[in-house]
């Protein structure tokens, strides 16, 4: 049996000193991996402790994840190898380094105006302290709501009371409000392709589901009827990942058709309207929908950083009223330090120049990628589609490989890079070998060899 | 019928100038609420402008909230003073201003670190660029993860692994992530009384709930037995609003119950055990748990201040995989600058040091309550209850007075109070007369007036 003595202990307690001894055993592989501790009544007596000790230095080496217990079975040695602690750095799996990543929505650290946001900070933080101190309303505070508001207005056109405005730490928290708000009987209609989170997120949170497809203008309205659903979540501004723009024509229907029912609600996810590099933009559901039946959704998470996690929503009015009634007792869910920076940020100004220069420079990345394919051979036959809607575009390839070896064979060659048929519910009815070519993530200067890299992969 | 002149249109399009027309009429009380706008097309015709023209106007009418749409009704003047922005500053109902309010939660803004907290914000900035813009794991940043777990055993004598310690912005959030995790058929057990904002969380989140009443020491247990729960929801270390700390024993029973069946849990909510004013701190469940099955949640929010929204729960180890691989592709709720800043706030040794001058600041303001208590006639015949744990005692009143009249009283006093039966599901079984006295909201110079005012309300 396993056996310490406690000759060298210091001041520590004995419990203490044998999960020690245990744990630094597990550590250097001196204790196996499955390998089953001494019972407690049997180990006690051979060390000539109490059980309790024995046991109080299992309870530790359990809540620390060293070793596990199976009922009427005893105490286990942990595998520490395959520890969650592996699982925790990326989204769930360990992401390997790429020399390039077309497959991720961060944005370029260089960008971000971290002199202006710290002279922000520090203003609020010494002149603001008795608001900082002060409970933020359940939808933000007045401030931060009547400066998105103003933005709307003066980059989309789009007049909205502040009071409708609700604020909150990411779009994923605010789809979570929106199904309390609305109910969980309710069915939820997504676009098929469409972003996988969405559908994630209304997964995790027990609703149930239904994949609406696509036509060029967006989501098909007789389709959409059939589903029975009672809410529509969509991205008519610039659809991820097909890139397309809903014109105004199908808007009208699409009001006309959550006009048709009482309950029937449209969420607008509007999330990189801010990036459309080309023309003048669509005007937003919201902004000519006459029934209030919109809810609007924008984040700061594209605009700003993903890193800050500040995203809103405009609730028509009567769900506001029935928000406060129904959700009021939640707290915000942004800290009143950033509700105030950002609140300053939109208000000087700063955030109109700072999406400006984004707009600026993802135009030239985009440019250059396009430049970059357009010279190599491997892509002489390949066809680029909506290329003037923001932060992503697409490549269609004259190939007869399949998507996964596509993927597999760019990682190889250094380049995280994604399929549109990943996007579809149904993997069979998805148009085959087009690229998904995500630029937000990607520097400038690395260009030029990261699409040497993928069109070898290509070829 | 309604009629405008359009001779002193300026730069305006047609329909924004109609709109502003309408708005100021609304404003001005000229248009009553509820009063039927003209048609579109009559109006159309009469002021002889298009149909459009007048459907924009009323779209932006309808969008800012001044007239509301009855489909085949037609266009009405909403009723702008109920309208939804009195409710939005405070918990859905206009707070009024009170000499002292005994029954919030804020911390006293005197009392925040703002100096510490500001330098450590701005050395974030200046130092951790590429962190700030890094992706957060799902959990929380490592660092954050780890000061967490190191303050747990250093403040509390728990250990717990980093890894399985998930960051979030406020418990509120975190109870919805565990149904989500748990799953929603899940029957959850709260404590009766207990603190109402749990019960409103899991009531919107859509659950079935059991109340399950206290003794002494607690929940009993045969109560919860017999409730059919699967996930018991408590405060032991010093449960909101009796003050009722759960001894040792207690503990090891409730725990018995969560290791008879498969798939039970116990959220140990520890909210204010920082606060604990006497004595040590009975061991938390989580520290005395072998069996994998208690989620201890605490909060930043009390310690530090209710406007920075991160709490945290430290999850089974079961659990933790479970989270990853179900709810892995949440993205943190805390953003990174907050997050850094507060793992050097506590690695730094300021957060000791900050609860160590709340502890003190709170005991004094507890001694001097009691004084006053103690020296006013008015509670004489009255019993303090509950002094010992953190941030609240209780008054039990020899009085006649309902609960809701000495509320009343307490209010024409300009004090804002709550008492014992407020937390109770059923208000017949609760004990009468007992006001709860929270002070972590008032200022320690307004004592003496505060418990004079009250003295008054209560005699």
């Amino acid at each position: 049996m396993l056996t310490y003595s406690f000759s060298d202990i210091g001041s520590e307690s004995l419990y203490e000193y044998l999960y020690g001894r245990i744990k630094n055993d597990i550590l250097s592989g001196k204790l196996r991996p499955g390998v089953k501790l001494p019972s407690k009544r049997a180990f006690a007596k051979n060390l000539g402790i109490s059980t309790i000790t024995v046991e109080n230095a299992y309870a530790l080496l359990i809540s620390e994840g060293y070793a596990y217990s199976i009922p009427k079975k005893g105490y286990f040695v942990s595998d520490i190898n395959i520890s969650v602690t592996d699982a925790i750095d990326g989204d769930g799996e360990p992401e390997p380094e790429y020399f390039a990543d077309f497959a991720s929505n961060s944005t370029p650290h260089a960008l971000f105006p971290f002199t202006t946001w710290a002279k922000l900070m520090r203003g609020v933080l010494s002149e603001r302290r008795p608001e900082l101190m002060r409970k933020s309303p359940g939808g933000g505070i007045a401030e931060l709501r009547s400066a998105i508001a103003e933005h709307l207005y003066q980059f989309k056109g789009m007049r909205v009371p502040p009071s409708q405005v609700i604020v909150g730490s990411g779009t994923e928290y605010l789809y979570g409000l929106i199904i309390q708000l609305l109910g969980y009987e309710k069915l939820f209609a997504v676009e098929n392709p469409g972003y996988g989170k969405i559908s994630k997120v209304y997964g995790a949170n027990g609703v149930k589901l239904s994949y609406v497809p696509l036509d060029d203008c967006g989501v098909k309205v007789e389709a959409l009827k059939e589903s029975g659903a009672d809410i529509l979540h969509i991205s008519p501004s610039h659809h991820f990942p097909t890139g397309i723009i809903t014109p105004v024509s199908r808007r009208y229907e699409l009001l006309g058709w959550a006009a048709e029912k009482e309950g029937r609600y449209i969420i607008e996810d509007d999330y990189d309207s801010e990036f459309r590099l080309n023309g003048r933009p669509a005007p937003p559901l919201r902004s000519i929908d006459a029934t209030d039946r919109v809810i609007y959704m924008n984040t700061f998470t594209k605009s700003l950083a993903s890193t800050i996690r500040i995203s809103y929503m405009v609730l028509p009015r009567t769900l506001t009223e029935l928000f406060y009634k129904k959700l009021g007792f939640y707290s915000c869910t942004v800290s009143n330090f950033e509700q105030y920076t950002l609140a300053e940020f939109i208000n000087g100004g700063y955030f109109g120049n700072h999406i400006n220069r984004m707009r600026r420079y993802y135009r030239e990345t985009r440019d250059e990628l396009l430049k970059a394919v357009s010279e190599n051979a491997a892509f002489s036959r390949a066809r680029i589609l909506e290329q003037n809607a923001g932060l992503h575009f697409l490549i269609r390839l004259d190939t007869d490989a399949s998507d996964d070896e596509l993927i597999r064979r760019a990682h190889r060659h250094g380049i995280n890079i994604s399929c549109l048929s990943q996007y579809y519910a149904d993997r069979d009815i998805a148009p085959p070998h087009t690229l998904i070519i995500n630029y937000s993530g990607v520097e400038k200067e690395k260009i030029p060899e990261a699409v040497r890299l993928l069109g070898r992969a290509c070829s």
